[in-house]
């Protein structure tokens, strides 16, 4: 399908309605609970979610919509927006301006619009198919990375990867940073490191255990700044994925990643 | 020795000094080289030191003054400016706004007056020995955290920590998260995460490898506003701590923490 104006200019009304209904609660109570599988949800998640999917209900009532808080509604029209009010709810509850609203507009399956909006810093990635990424407007593009020894990579936490995972991680680490105690990524981020890649800022972001409402919104302004996202073997994203994500700002750099990620000590 | 309003004011205005001479580099080009140690540095932590030196220079030209990046000058007042122009060096080089400007009023060996300078979000905590701690000129207070369980606990980086440093790291993050994966404490924000402590929205930040002009502007903020800075054994920060650096919000907490820090699996 071919993104219009309306569709781009109805994603940035969702993320002007999140952002409204998010900023009340950024460093004040928030009332924050555990979910059953132990990830935080706040009163800004609920309400965030709530607010898009009224503007959805209004504007594009025969669209599908899934959120994060508030489950799925089936549409008729093929297309399907993908909600997360607030990713990165942990660094939102401890007051840091790095989470994020992901917006995202999947047709038959294949992510077509994305948005990272940081409502605190008023700070907003727009990526479609056919189009230009932008950074609150203006295009963005990926940087070019030389070599993966000395690249910039990011990742959210060591918690997300799984005891499978982490010695391919690891492999990568040490290929881009060496084995030096003191050296390596930087942590923390959430989708914000998306957004840095996609201004070519990051080289690299590595991460595990994502699922379709983290990642949906990302490939389009990944690849529409310039960049590369796939899983650890390369394939593209599915909801199959196992969450395992790669995001590479300079594409020629793709086929050292997947071989570093492969070359875990015997 | 008494802080007075006199060394306030300047604190500020280093602070000011510095941010001035860092704006410019943000998600711009910085020059980022690696040190003989592996760390970074770019323009912006030699433009805001040398912003700093120059002030200092002129307006307190007996203090000694210490940097992260133009070494020691000795002084005869028996007071020593401690200055890291930009903690985490890594998040600015990646256009994160969690990155600080650290100023220390140190007198023999004592921190007696700290700033944590964040020059993108225009964000300044301010500590001084008997006198509350203040966050953009409003005074703050740590939150009170009734059990450790469900506490939320920052750190820069997993990479930070030494092989001995790990298991006694996983298990404060066991007592606090439990041992489920996917949960875990947050990562990134360096001095940052002192600054929410020091605000009431974390709770521990749990450190190893800090150096004297990491930690000592950091002391003042979090004990002014209420909280507990200590060792991994509960001593006193000195130069001898290894770089083992513990904030507790809630003093109360501390018993507990350094237990968990203890109860390594045999």
């Amino acid at each position: 399908m071919r993104v219009t104006q309306a569709d781009l200019d109805l994603a940035q009304r969702l993320a002007d309605a999140a952002g409204a209904a998010i900023r009340p609660y950024f460093r004040n109570e928030h009332g924050a609970e555990e979910k059953e599988d132990g990830s935080p949800v706040t009163l800004a998640d609920r309400a965030a979610e709530a607010a898009m999917r009224r503007l959805l209900d209004a504007e594009a009532p025969g669209d599908g919509v899934v959120g994060e808080e508030y489950g799925e509604k089936p549409g008729v029209t093929g297309r399907r927006w993908v909600l997360d009010p607030v990713d990165g709810t942990r660094s939102f509850t401890a007051g840091r301006p790095i989470f994020g609203t992901l917006i995202a507009l999947v047709h038959e399956g294949w992510p077509v619009l994305g948005v990272i909006d940081q409502p605190i810093a008023a700070e907003r990635w727009l990526g479609a198919a056919g189009r230009p990424t932008t950074f609150n407007g203006a295009p963005v593009h990926t940087r070019v990375c030389p070599e993966l020894r000395g690249a910039m990579l990011a990742t959210t936490s060591p918690h997300l990867f799984t005891d499978a995972d982490v010695p391919h991680y690891m492999a990568l680490v040490a290929a881009v940073y060496g084995t030096k105690t003191g050296q390596g990524p930087i942590y923390g981020g959430d989708c914000y490191n998306y957004g840095l890649l996609a201004s070519g800022w990051l080289d690299l972001v590595c991460e595990s255990g994502l699922k379709l409402h983290d990642f949906a919104a990302l490939a389009p302004i990944v690849e529409g700044a310039g960049g590369r996202m796939c899983d650890w073997n390369g394939d593209p994203l599915t909801a199959d994925a196992q969450g395992h994500v790669l995001a590479i700002g300079d594409p020629a750099r793709t086929d050292d990643v997947l071989e570093a990620l492969r070359a875990v000590p015997g």
